[in-house]
């Protein structure tokens, strides 16, 4: 990464630059040379419906029609189907605050429906390094775009929630700045959008949100000739704050003869461990899972039973 | 912890230390009492049948009768069923050797067999802090028992391939000296036994071995009788040096819409990044990715597909 670099365009995140369906037929916003930098608007997950001062009430009754308001498309000059297009993410910058939250179980979100009959919301207040949770809980704050993709070559409005061949909703918490996101190309120009910000994010976003928070991202974009890819690939820049294993941390394990399952389980106790041992409700706990939790695989080649475990670093609690 | 320790007891690896099975039926060979230090010597995974002159043969024609070999079991003065076995990992160390090997497809074992018609074998040279590979490739040395349990209470003998609510094979990567590892206790005493320990090993053990290395494992036990779990947690020391989120990494996605395939498909992406740009056979990638990948589960909400990364963090390349 080079700190020097000029934005070139700025795009704001007014209606005209806004698009919320993946769909190869949407006209770019602009159109830019390789080595440009571009800095983006971008909206929260939920399009401005929801405001600092909002509650677990109007959490409830948001729309999800309009899940995710993606900045863009950009398109990049001499990009063709067969290339990659190198992302270089060089700078994040939030706006003072975000907001985490889950919904009734029965609608179904997120990773635990069957254990929250009830929704809740909670809305951090953003600071330098730290975004501030109940009981004196500080999550380090890790700047990254949920979602950063391409047009896919199939046409038609594709829906923005799950991930695919040209990313989307991948949830990298890995693309800090100073990282590069590397993404397929399946048309002409690419057609690069980027939006579902969060200023900090646990692995798999359990609860369904991060901590969304609008935001504007800057990026410098590369077409790569000689380089081939099936699926999307990142080079990070060390930069993450993201439950660094330096710091001591709890772990609890998920095992069970299917993978989700067994990270179901390892979720589930450690939200248990965290009402037991840290004075958290479940929906306290369920959403600093969402917003700082690390899960990783553990083991796969011991049928019929897999094991997953869920790390939550001491360095969040106060002393 | 407390480095100020002394060992109570040693246990060697003669046959009479040594079984195959989880059986709460088995002896155990040692009680102690909570507080008491117990030094393990632990054989490698295959019960001797490989040494540092093996090859890829001799690992094709090994036997799969005798997997695990475990050390033990202690019985622990005052566990009974519902408490917590805390074992507190003092100290590992290893015999200056290992090895990484994976079968010929045909066989099924490992993440990838589809992949891979024959089977291949490296043997390690293990120093003080790292593992010397192919192309002056250093893996960072992560001393952890693959295995760490404590007796079932159904009757009979069990498989130790697959881990359990009461621990077994779970090879937790974060297991490293100074960590401690609770466990159900569902019989009188407890009945811990360890093994499989590995020099290193990359999240899911993709090939099927880690960094396979017999060991010595010394270990401190404390009974809980104020803790309750449903399946094994940790506390880490922080002291791992496994694929530190500080350094710069090359990471892939698997993109798919079950998180088996998703995990596939990040691990054979690396295998493939691994040979274009790193001049690895894909041989040799696999076994590097069993012995260092990072494997996170970056998304699970975004239904009808999950997001896995695979990452390898830039360090152990030479420059």
């Amino acid at each position: 990464m080079s700190n020097n670099y000029r934005v070139e365009y700025e795009l704001s995140d007014d209606d005209e630059n806004i698009h919320h369906k993946w769909d190869n037929s949407i006209e770019p916003v602009l159109t830019v040379e390789p080595g440009e930098v571009v800095r983006f608007e971008c909206r929260d997950a939920l399009d401005g419906q929801l405001t600092p001062d909002s509650t677990a009430d109007d959490f409830e009754n948001v729309s999800f029609d309009p899940v995710h308001p993606l900045t863009g498309p950009v398109a990049i000059d001499g990009a063709e189907p067969g290339d990659v297009l190198a992302v270089e993410f060089l700078d994040f910058e939030h706006k003072g605050w975000g907001y985490t939250g889950y919904m009734p179980g029965e609608m179904g979100y997120g990773l635990l429906p069957e254990e929250f009959e009830d929704g809740g919301l909670y809305v951090w207040d953003l600071g330098d390094d730290v975004a501030h949770f109940v009981n004196d809980i500080e999550v380090p704050l890790n700047l990254f775009p949920g979602i950063g993709g391409v047009a896919p070559k199939t046409p038609g409005a594709h829906n923005t929630l799950p991930p695919r061949d040209t990313g989307g909703n991948m949830d990298l918490t890995y693309l800090t700045a100073g990282s590069t996101l590397y993404l397929p190309v399946e048309v002409a120009g690419a057609l690069f959008s980027t939006g579902d910000c969060h200023a900090a994010q646990g692995d798999g976003e359990v609860c369904v949100t991060g901590i969304e928070a609008p935001m504007f991202v800057t990026a410098r974009f590369d077409v790569l000739k000689d380089k081939s890819i099936a699926q999307p690939e990142l080079e990070t820049s060390g930069s993450t704050t993201h439950t660094n294993p330096a710091d001591p941390a709890y772990g609890t394990t998920g095992i069970a003869d299917s993978l989700m399952t067994a990270m179901k389980r390892a979720v589930s106790h450690m939200i248990s461990h965290l009402e037991a041992e840290r004075d958290l409700t479940r929906g306290e706990a369920y959403i600093l899972c969402s917003a700082a939790l690390s899960l990783k695989i553990s083991e796969v080649v011991g049928a019929p039973n897999w094991t997953v475990t869920a790390y939550l670093p001491d360095s969040i609690f106060p002393e």
